[in-house]
């Protein structure tokens, strides 16, 4: 896999200085029209061998073309805030937008070969990283970007003579890797998982380009022509990207009966039962937040439900047993000029509530598979690969500790019904009713199925649905804080049997 | 995610009487138009809770549908022939061919859950085969196929029911399950693991079906109408599946210098040196082969290379070596009708040695990258995803002890003009030379690259690549023959290393 690397790629100057100034013409004219058009967003990844040009190349890209629209990141150490997300999120919040270019140094390649490399781990572990990676640049590509993997090599003769060589220098002697470079084995692992690494992650959608390191004039060249004829690839395609789907579509319900029609919408509870639960289970919400042992927890709670099913008052029942700066609440609209050149998750991963932190998504990312499938804001493809991809996201959140609850607050039309005709009458309630919440309720019966779907593909032992009979609200606020109560209480007891286990 | 497949959902028999002439028909009729115009192979996974109607689900469809154009695979403990091939050779052996279906049970998902429940291996391993599995089916579906997976369902409750109903039922109490389904224990953990699976690998080209299975009739209608709307979609979709790519294409060499212009061609051999050289790696090679530890591996070789580059004559050389019974020679041209009715890596699966046993390739699944690639045999998307398709194949290969060995032959363009010129001379070697030939030859540089970018891509630790120079027919000979003993002798020395190693 690296042999053509390693065997002298050379040219010469004369030729180079020929050849750079179409180059950078025709990058920076790919670059405009790309930003121009927001086509993709362009991500770079920069691995390799220490030593093999990765920080010229990228410095020599900032040169080339306009710097305003390159975004360079390195992740090197996580930070204090990074270590209380998911591992993740790091990169979810340095992605750049559609129109732009982001290169990132030390992603999360670099992450799992140093982990491979110094033993923390084994292949087993090393694949399922493999596999995130996968299924993150899957996402990615599905959602428009366009993926450049470049992996900067030396042979291990070449390493040595180039860290060599910088040592003496003392433009560069900042430079020189740290000590474990130096030895052969670091290297020879390093290459071996590395070539595990690029085999099992090179796909037609995001391939890796190995480059020879040794020579300034062919690296440089080379990332510039492969960087041009990717952008100019998807500059020609046809707009936008079309994926027609053949799969069948869901299939609906033979006997028609669905998990909404079990729910029993008629229970309730009287005043005092209410008011007696609501304390109860606030207090002990409160007391729960403040335990020890959430600080190695984060809680999110996930409020979907028919428009007018109270969404927004068993909110504010959980809220308010709670001190405002431990929660946060994010409602969910379209998503804004910002969020659309994003990935759709994007806007999600970037509320994720950190170590110690609740975050309430008033509405959420299931408007995927919600209204932007029944008003098809989206295609078929999408809101089909969206089941895997929350599952995807949702493990990954509770992998790092993240307790995640979802409610659907169920109402029948005719609640729903009367809920409206009282909007409307009840003039500090009319801003909520509008003209859209009618044309929903036309849509009654797409949203059910949609709903019946993302329950049956999404509800799993790591982030279940609970389904609430909402009509009585009452009852309703009860419920929402008891599972979210419940779901704490779970979590802590999992984690104090871990620690037992573990002092043994 | 299991819920609604346990809320009793129920067909009552007059409805299902009436519903199931015409789904029959329709069933007929889709399976008719897809057998006639070969559109798809259609691909049916039955997994799930012991005693949900599995087999009385595929004894339904038998009858509904035409049984001639339907086979039912069980795969139950492996044969020893299985057990002597990697394991994806027993599903890919049996894989329908386009136009026809075929119901596997007890397939993939079969073989990791009981591993995983059984306590074989754990989840990074079980995450393993997740990915194996997905990998499969992705490959599956790009080529064509059309793929169903139902997951048959029973709460804990019904479960027990059921089994209990059965035994008393004198026609069906040799179905009894095998006692550990009858623990309530393996119950939960089968269910466990199986939503971790369903859960990962429910992807929009091939998603999971979750049917709750004690009602016969609702069971029945559910699984025939989801195969109907699956074909029907198919049936429906513009011919063929396009899938236009907007990947750039692989970027040209920048300074043009190849792995193959480093190749010295003018190395040779003198004829005594080559008479004794043959013979010693001839022996060496027959000795290797009857080695005790070649029982516990498989050897391939693929020979690729320039027309004329004088593969056959390597090939004779290497098999002049050996026993008959030890090895088979499989040529590959153009693929046969059958062949095409498969995915393109199905006929070479066929051709894998069992343990002890040799297989040479004359040519290989390599043509995917090169002649198909060249001539536009096939989609750009689909030679890209190629070399992780093939990287994937030949890992599976490696993990089942199979060595395998590649072989490029390189001549340069006047050598190949004076034997083609040869051949046409030489009465009995005319037959060699065609206008294909010719017109090859036209295509040098274009297959020039093919050759490096293969070689780039799919030279691994697992599956070196190694470039033979073949302008002295002698030279190249032995390096073959030399290079195979290598190889063997370094499987065989991993194999003490490990085997010391586990007696520790």
């Amino acid at each position: 896999m690296f042999e053509s690397a390693e065997i002298g790629h050379f040219i010469d100057k004369e030729t180079y200085d020929q050849e750079v100034p179409a180059l950078r013409e025709a990058l920076l004219e790919a670059q405009y029209d790309l930003q121009q058009q927001k086509r993709c967003a362009v991500i770079v990844l920069i691995n390799g061998i220490e030593g093999a040009g990765k920080g010229e190349t990228v410095k020599l890209l900032n040169e080339w073309m306009d710097p305003r629209r390159i975004e360079v990141r390195t992740f090197d150490r996580q930070t204090d805030e990074e270590l209380a997300h998911p591992p993740a999120w790091r990169y979810w919040r340095q992605l750049p937008a559609k129109g732009r270019m982001g290169v990132f140094f030390g992603n999360w390649y670099s992450q799992m070969l140093q982990g491979r490399v110094h033993g923390v781990f084994k292949n087993a572990v090393l694949d399922q990283a493999i596999n995130g990676a996968e299924r993150l640049e899957k996402m990615l590509s599905d959602e428009g970007a366009l993926i450049f993997k470049f992996w900067f090599h030396l042979s291990k003769k070449q390493m040595k003579a180039r860290l060599n060589a910088l040592k003496d220098d003392p433009l560069h002697s900042w430079r020189i890797s740290p000590l474990d470079w130096q030895q052969s084995q670091t290297y020879d692992k390093f290459v071996r998982y590395g070539e595990r690494v690029i085999r099992r992650t090179s796909r037609d959608y995001a391939p890796w380009n190995i480059v020879e390191g040794v020579d300034p004039h062919y690296r440089s060249l080379t990332v510039g022509k492969i960087l041009l004829e990717g952008m100019q690839a998807v500059l020609n395609s046809p707009k936008p990207r079309a994926r027609a789907s053949n799969f069948p579509p869901l299939p609906d319900i033979v006997d028609g009966l669905s998990l909404l029609d079990c729910l029993d919408l008629n229970k309730q509870l009287e005043k005092d039962d209410y008011q007696e639960q609501l304390i109860t289970e606030q207090a002990r919400l409160s007391g729960l937040m403040r335990d020890k042992r959430m600080r190695r927890h984060a809680l999110i709670t996930v409020f979907e439900g028919n428009d007018a099913a109270g969404k927004g008052g068993s909110i504010r029942r959980v809220a308010a047993a709670l001190d405002p700066r431990q929660y946060n609440i994010v409602p969910i609209a379209a998503p804004s000029e910002d969020e659309r050149a994003q990935p759709y998750l994007w806007r999600f991963w970037r509320q994720i509530p950190a170590r110690g932190k609740f975050t309430i998504f008033d509405r959420s990312w299931y408007g995927r598979v919600l209204v932007e499938r029944v008003e098809g804001f989206c295609t078929q493809a999408d809101w089909m690969r969206a089941y895997g991809e929350i599952n995807d996201f949702e493990e990954q959140l509770r992998d790092a500790g993240v307790i995640v609850v979802k409610f659907w607050l169920a109402i029948d039309k005719q609640t729903q019904l009367e809920r409206f005709q009282a909007r409307e009458e009840i003039p500090f309630k009319r801003f909520k009713i509008t003209e859209e919440d009618w044309r929903n309720r036309e849509k009654w019966e797409l949203y059910r199925s949609a709903v019946c779907d993302m329950v049956d593909r999404t509800s799993t032992e790591i982030a279940p649905w609970t389904l609430v009979e909402a009509n009585d609200k009452r009852w309703a606020r009860v419920k929402v804080l008891r599972t979210i109560n419940e779901a704490l209480e779970a979590a802590f007891e999992k984690q104090d049997k871990r620690n037992k286990k573990s002092k043994k």
